[in-house]
């Protein structure tokens, strides 16, 4: 494996190493989110390998870690570039050194455009939009700097959030952007978020998605228009992605991390989730319960949505122990039924219900290694909202 | 109305004035997030003179806005201290010339217990607690670092979060924390979360916890141990503090921008409403529905608590069109019912479910008179997680 690079010495961010000149995960100051090295990198590999076998490309959505060296170890794995949600994300990604960038969102608004126009001055980026209105704001701004932008034709795949229905409006919207100037039409792209759930749901909703990615591309070839690129994939669906002819690459992001709401969907194990929230007991005066000092400004206020349990999080050492409830700095802990005692001063390991918001959180990202801190992550696009 | 001091020129956030040479709120690039400079003023004043009146402190918690600038500007309205919930926000106040700060919260761990003590050393600190755990470590960091700080014993008013039961165990920790070095007992602390909601159960709930009061004083009573301070509140019970005997002083936090919940418990008005997310709408290509660009990421995920519909945010200009679904990025409209029409480029204004939480995911506050962009503050208590 790889060495890794760190954005921040462990030292630099007010921890100290023990005695021994080392820092275990307990001697973190709380809460702080840590990273396992060996299963990030093994997440990294599984999807790699299974998107090199289907013949896919790997464009990772960036939105779960926000962090540049995560980026470049997905383009090291052999990922085709990278997905981001705000153009302030491509900002960091580009800033490092990264090229290749999807904007997986209709970008609306002159000084984002310009923005990102500015970006496509001496970076390959393509942006999704699914109207008229975005389309024309982006060939204006495009056509302003000079610059050239790929497009991905938004359609809806059955999650009723953006997109064409697939169909003529869909090729009369591809059209219009081959007329626009300093615009390419690439391809097209949906989000099949819809796909959900471990079992029979899931497979009939991977059924209904490759019916519309069908219909999509069915109306192109009618009239046709080639389609170059078809983008589209999440994590609980990216390992299925085979079962939805005509894609050429998917867009995972949690997989890099996992978190208990892809645990709960059967498409990670609790072992794959690469990220632990280290929190510690702070009150247990209350009969029954136990307090850790990690609420919703820590872990996110992301419901669990999947699984027999509701909760805000899975405590690795006391699984029995739900966290029933949170406040903002306090994580309410029911101890009713757990096997374990939780004292205060104990230090225990959350793994997060949703892993994308949680990172959102967090300024800083410990990595360990056989549970061992060996530095640390600035999640540099963090924050970068617009 | 004084002048108001800001952290960030406008011209400096990459936002540009238009060609008057100033700046409307809905030419600010979205998501961005807004404070009416009036309302807030107006905010402020209302609690100081609500508190003056009634012969209560004020200390107002800074977790809401996490911004010295608002901070200094309670101070000036006659706050006698502010509250944080963590060490590195009392840092960030501190670092800013503010002072006497209570760090609400059982602060448990040796990195953070030595920065407390280190800031003890020339700041007035309080910090609450509810057990001999974290008074042992607090003590043992004090004395270390020649620091004395202040403790106020937690009781629990019904909340079940963090507190012992008022009686005998309340005074036993006073009399324990009145025989460790460095440590100097100053009275009480308890969090009435609980009281909630309009009309009755919010009487009801206040009778409850001026019991609870009653019960904690009496024990101290009873053992002839004088109370200092006696620190209670929240919001939406703040304006009724007076009915719970006993109080010296409250600590309310949301009030300084209100929100959608703070509004539904009938304690504050929607002009009330300091705080705004700007968005864009950015998709209507789904039939009923259209896409804001504010989601989770910028609302936060907060559940609408009280009132008689569920929802992500409250729309100023189409009230009747909620926010029925939040992603990370996508705040879902529908707009099915709504009297106005929402299209692409429509630039709106959402009240958050929970100013606290959705301030927290934002970098900087654009301060707003009468619409205008009259400067930002950074939000440098943000991410103080420690």
């Amino acid at each position: 494996m790889k060495e890794i690079r760190f954005s921040v010495a462990p030292r630099a961010t007010g921890h100290r190493a023990n005695n021994k000149g080392t820092m275990r995960w307990n001697e973190l100051s709380t809460p702080a989110l840590t990273v396992d090295a060996d299963v990030l990198e093994r997440n990294l590999a599984r999807m790699a390998d299974y998107c090199r076998s289907r013949g896919l490309g790997l464009r990772p959505h960036t939105k779960t870690h926000k962090i540049p060296e995560v980026a470049r170890m997905q383009i090291r794995h052999g990922a085709i570039g990278l997905t981001v949600a705000k153009v302030g994300e491509a900002e960091v990604m580009c800033g490092a050194g990264l090229d290749n960038i999807l904007v997986a969102y209709p970008v609306m608004g002159r000084e984002k455009l310009e923005r990102l126009a500015a970006l496509a001055l001496d970076h390959s980026m393509l942006v999704s939009l699914d109207g008229e209105t975005v389309a024309e704001a982006l060939a204006g701004a495009a056509r302003q700097h000079g610059a050239t932008i790929g497009v991905l034709v938004e359609f809806d795949a059955g999650l009723g959030r953006c997109g064409l229905e697939p169909g003529p409006a869909l090729v009369a919207l591809a059209r219009k952007i081959m007329q626009l100037p300093a615009l390419k039409f690439r391809g097209l792209m949906c989000y099949p978020g819809q796909i959900g759930g471990d079992g029979e749901a899931r497979k009939r909703d991977i059924v209904r998605v490759a019916e519309k990615v069908e219909l999509a591309l069915e109306a192109f070839r009618q009239e046709q228009i080639p389609v170059e690129i078809v983008s589209a994939g999440s994590t609980p669906s990216a390992f299925q992605s085979h079962q939805i002819p005509g894609l050429t690459e998917i867009r995972p992001g949690t997989y890099v991390y996992n978190d208990i709401n892809t645990f709960y969907q059967g498409a990670c194990s609790i072992e794959d989730c690469a990220t632990r929230v280290v929190a510690t007991v702070v009150s247990t005066a209350v009969a029954g319960g136990a307090i850790v000092d990690a609420g919703s400004k820590t872990l996110s206020s992301d419901p669990l949505r999947f699984g027999p349990a509701s909760g805000y999080g899975y405590i690795v050492e006391a699984p029995d122990a739900p966290i029933v409830k949170l406040n903002e700095e306090h994580g309410y802990v029911d101890v009713r039924r757990a096997s374990r005692a939780l004292k205060v001063g104990d230090v225990v390991t959350i793994i997060p219900n949703h892993v994308c918001t949680c990172v959102n959180m967090h300024d800083e990202v410990f990595v360990l290694r056989n549970g061992e801190v060996e530095g640390s992550w600035r999640v540099a696009a963090r924050g970068k909202i617009r």
